[in-house]
């Protein structure tokens, strides 16, 4: 579930609102780095044990050398700036990725105010429509979310949760035989468009107009499945990915090596605290370390992260919300009365 | 209410008007900034009474070597940087925020232009699905906003404003009790597109086009409002303002340390003005900590800042407009006459 | 007026472009610049004045201590970054504005093609529906543009430039009255969209298609005036203005401190050239001075700088060819011929 | 004519793929640069002759602080902050400017499928609304650009390109005398629409439908055309402009006197290197000036550089491809068969 | 192919997530780099043996000037901030480019619901418009991809894939001579648009409404083509290009120089380490070289790189699902049942 704050940080007028952020595991900076944070401060240890203890006076003076030569090269790539830039690619991506998501109040709406009639058969139109439109978001979130998969791994998941029947199931599925490599989401979208033409043959929708504004809803619905699974297919270039992932962990490996405490070491500043806590290289490695993690919490927004979206809550609201409004108010609204400022 | 000064820096011609503009105190820097000012001046003195007054020479000689560490490795987190991609992502957001609210003047125009007739049951049409295109607002704006959810802490206060009857929180209430996790604010548009389609039905509305053009609106407004929801639910990822704000705080608690007047400190320049006040540290806090609280205050429009929009005259504003658009006004126009410029 | 030099720069081959651009008063750098740096200068030599003549030896001391501390210090605040920053939002709001702005041409051209008949009504229907809507423009622009506001201080002025009948500000006085603290821009596009459904009670629009089309573009054109007032009630928060202008501001009066002429000065390089003239530190004046002048003269662009929109003649113009549109072009077209390529 | 050269770059691959584009002389940075750094390089030359020839030994010391100064404060100024800022600003309206040219073809499109008839009054129709569209376009173009200026200086000249008949040549030129500042561009498409209302009251289109359809696109035709004079009246601001011109010129002219080679500077670096060739003071000329020239070539794409779009040409087509739609193409197509891939 | 990674970092808690990613060689940074690295690292070797072996004492020295300057002046070019807005604006074209892309599958859907019957005729219409569709877009992708234009490199290829008719073939070829220099993507379009008026006449069509429908999705599917062959003309301007790949190659020329081991160089530090091999160098390489070819593997999207668009699968896809969608499941759907939450 998405972790949410912003009810915490309504104002800015007292001090601590920001700061009361840091005092939060779920989603945090601390919960995301502190594996990586750990592994780093082992071996530095390592390595400051094997200087002090295992070498021989020789063999210091290589190590030094080594030292002196990260100390002074490790801040050679602009770390900064890469990371700026890329993690606000991710981001704007990230964002875009959730305006994407489709809801199917809209169509909802459309289909209870044109499909009329209280019999079993309009009844069966309207929430055979919405169940196509929800079982098309369904089977793409299968493909994007590994959360969905986990509860859906199959069509026969989906078909126990009442979004699919038997005998849809299996024109589907002859279809993934045939064409193994599309993807199938519009397919429940083509139906509903069939029920509908077969509504307004059959009189249930009154005008020609209705029936062109539902099947463009329809469309931006499937146009809007089809651009979650663009952003699946095209992620952020792998080559970037990779670039800023070397630049992040080169530099902590250089800094492993030349944050080490030596003797006479002229690159670094006071020796001294160096020696017993390497406080500065910790708050580079939070900082750095972090900013990457935003990225890689980010970049796929469907996924299992604490930050990530929903998606199954998302699913069985839309069923819910979608059969109430085509089937329980349908057509339906409180009596007509005055109100308070009729005058 | 938000703070305006575009009418003060119309031009740019005079010497004074940005710098006019530094001598307001609502929605200032200093107001959000003085509380932080004064803690980390107390604990700056603090600091520089305990080194010249408490610690015998040794002590001092220790606290000098962490100065030193403090004072040359304060800087080496790049703050500018990752403020400017921040406050960035944050303003974007903010703004798109306000773009995002939806405003029921074309939905009354339209109403007031298709739901034709002067008699009760019309005017009681066009009054309500004015209601219910308020109320659905007013519900997000609870879920959003604690300014306004202040003023509507339940629906028993919705109702007394005139936004909601008794039989319609009967209803929600029911639906709130068999689905708790699912927003309502749907429910009015839901129930406003029955009355258009019922108004069409019992022909106040002449034609399936204008039909066609309210329920657009409908689901625009119900979009706009689902939309509001999103980024209240999904904030800029608690991680990147974690990362943004340790890195602030950070460089405080080291330039607290660093910037100490010591004897013979070899980092600082100018020793013997730092002895006395330290003029840069005061400016350098204001600048970022300032630039922090930009963020800050724009990371949740609809909350209690100075800076923040007025929901709840909104809330007043929209209903009287309505009313006055379908009602009062309802095809109305002053009589239609010869201009100036007729030949 | 709009400083417009595109045709200027319309080749970049020959050497002199851009540079020739620096030979310009109107809208320049230089005359937004020159009473700052006018300013600037005199403090400048005020102080060296002081500092040479009337000051001892051991006030000398401790002025240049002042002054050395304050040319270590002076470039610590990250301007660079936090100018760039901020000009770039400026500038995306600035052109925003810019395509806010509606042009009533387009429903000119749908009241000319939909309003049909050469009879006195007809005509005043379509005269006054434009009228309207240039009215409208003309609200909004009164409340945010000084250079408007000094045009049409109250409504009458509006009424004697004939785009207000008596009748009609009657009916705008009396709801000033009662509702206050409510824009009225909306009311005359109301009254527009009124005119209109008469038309077609009247059957002088043919279809309720043509209806809904001029409706909807009604709307949409006040939508965009109230995105304009939109613009104007929400500026960039105070907070990051002040920011920015506090550390451009701050920096200069480090730098007339700073950049003093001291014997023995380790911070200056060359003391010799700054003892007669500091060139450098004018130069950084006029880039980090000029840099915030286009945030100054671009945070409101209605107002009254060079560079800023003419409304005025926009008021003219869009009432002049609103009238040649719907009045003495209606439905006229040059004789049907054959073209030079018919074969 | 555009410089297009992504077909050379379409894989990564191979070694040589950028590096092939350095060998490019049409809209290269060569050609741009090289004016600039043979003056540049003839004041430096210049200098360092007066220098080396022509100065005695005291003038030789005052020159030789000058030098160090400016070779020390030289990079004062963040040139690479405010030109990438700047840079992105220009490129981003470059490329709005290039997707708001509007093209005829979907007008051609609706006029073919909806204006019927083969008769010669029909056909006039049909092409007098695609020439108005053109002449629109053109009235546009020479009003933004100096290479389309230079074709029609005139309206006669876009009479006898056939785009313009003698009647509405007459026409426009007495409005322009009545209202000389505003711009006539929408007149045709004024015409234009006439044309249309006029092909419904003929019943040469069949349904208003049709009417509205045409008009809305004619409307959105005008409003592109608009959106480009919006583009050419309102620039970047002329300030911002002159601030990044100024820093980089002032840059060079620093750089002209501080990378002058003289005996004992201590600010740069291996000053035998330097007494002979400026290497390095080339390729930052280069470097930054190339920057700038992007700028330059940019802020007017439809000026004379190789890189502007092809203005002209786009006319021609226009017109051509407008008459082949509506005119030989019309409600013609293939003779239906059946498909390869018929069962 | 695109290489596709978001799979394996849905959730960022494991530590390996991005480090993963570091071992893909499809579409990786070494592919990329590998080459250019290893002609690098020979000119380096190279340069290391002639100095060490071949250079007599007198060549040294001056050897060893000309490694100093280069040494220090390397990084006097802000290769990070230029490459950083670079690619910035090269990924923002990229990603545009994708969604520019248009899928058939709207107008699949149109036609399949509003040209009715099951006769040949029909079933000719709706399978001919399919494939005009898909012939307007595979003409566009020959003229922007070389993959494409492999696979088709004239028409006979596109009529034996079965897109193209023996007719329409001549028809094209005719005009092609008549106008060589204008694209001709457009004409399946007009020819699809005539169709569906003769559809209309025919009845089989049942409303005006569908017509405009289908034409203002058949015109937008052409202007996104159109937009598509404006991004393959338009390419990010030579100049800016050609400024980022000499800023990075020279930069690289002047570190094989500068990075060399020479006897007291006291630019370098730590000569020892460089005596040996040089570390820095070759990840100073990686980093800017990969962050080049990031832009050079994202500037034509629709080349041969591995993290290209696979637009043959796409046309075959589009194919196959048209005719699906207009005639297999021409208005069938499955039938109309009770779904599982039936009450």
């Amino acid at each position: 579930m998405t972790v949410t704050y912003t009810a915490q940080v309504n104002t800015s007028r007292r001090i601590s609102n920001f700061l009361r952020l840091l005092f939060r595991w779920r989603g945090s900076i601390y919960k995301l780095v502190w594996v990586d944070l750990v592994i780093y401060l082992i071996l530095y240890i390592l390595l400051a044990l094997i200087y002090r203890l295992l070498m021989n006076e020789s063999t210091q003076r290589i190590f030094e050398m080594i030292v002196y030569y990260c100390c002074k090269h490790g801040s050679m790539i602009p770390l900064a700036f890469v990371l700026g830039f890329y993690v606000t690619i991710v981001m704007n991506r990230w964002w875009e990725q959730y305006t994407c998501i489709p809801w199917p109040d809209t169509i909802a709406i459309l289909i209870s105010s044109y499909i009329m009639g209280f019999d079993d058969r309009a009844r069966a139109m309207r929430r055979t429509v919405m169940r196509y439109v929800c079982l098309c978001q369904v089977i793409v979130f299968t493909m994007i979310s590994p959360q969905v998969k986990k509860r859906f791994p199959t069509y026969t998941q989906i078909m126990e949760a009442g979004l699919l029947l038997e005998s849809e199931k299996a024109i589907i599925e002859v279809l993934d035989t045939a064409f193994p490599h599309y993807p199938k989401h519009w397919m429940p979208i083509v139906w509903a468009a069939s029920i509908v033409i077969r509504a307004r043959r059959e009189n249930k929708i009154r005008d020609d107009f209705a029936v062109k504004t539902i099947i463009d809803e329809l469309n931006r619905f499937r146009g809007f499945c089809g651009f979650l699974l663009y952003y699946d297919w095209v992620s952020v270039p792998l080559v970037y990915t990779q670039v800023v992932t070397l630049a992040v962990y080169t530099f902590f490996v250089f800094s492993i090596i030349g944050q080490q405490w030596t003797i006479n070491n002229e690159c670094q500043v006071s020796n001294h605290v160096n020696q017993y806590f390497p406080f500065l290289t910790i708050l580079q490695f939070f900082f750095f370390m972090g900013w990457l993690k935003v990225a890689e919490s980010l970049i796929n927004p469907f996924g299992e992260d604490d930050d990530d979206f929903e998606l199954n809550w998302m699913i069985d609201r839309n069923l819910t919300t979608s059969y109430l409004i085509v089937d329980e108010m349908h057509q339906e609204h409180p009596e007509l009365l005055k109100d308070q400022y009729w005058d």
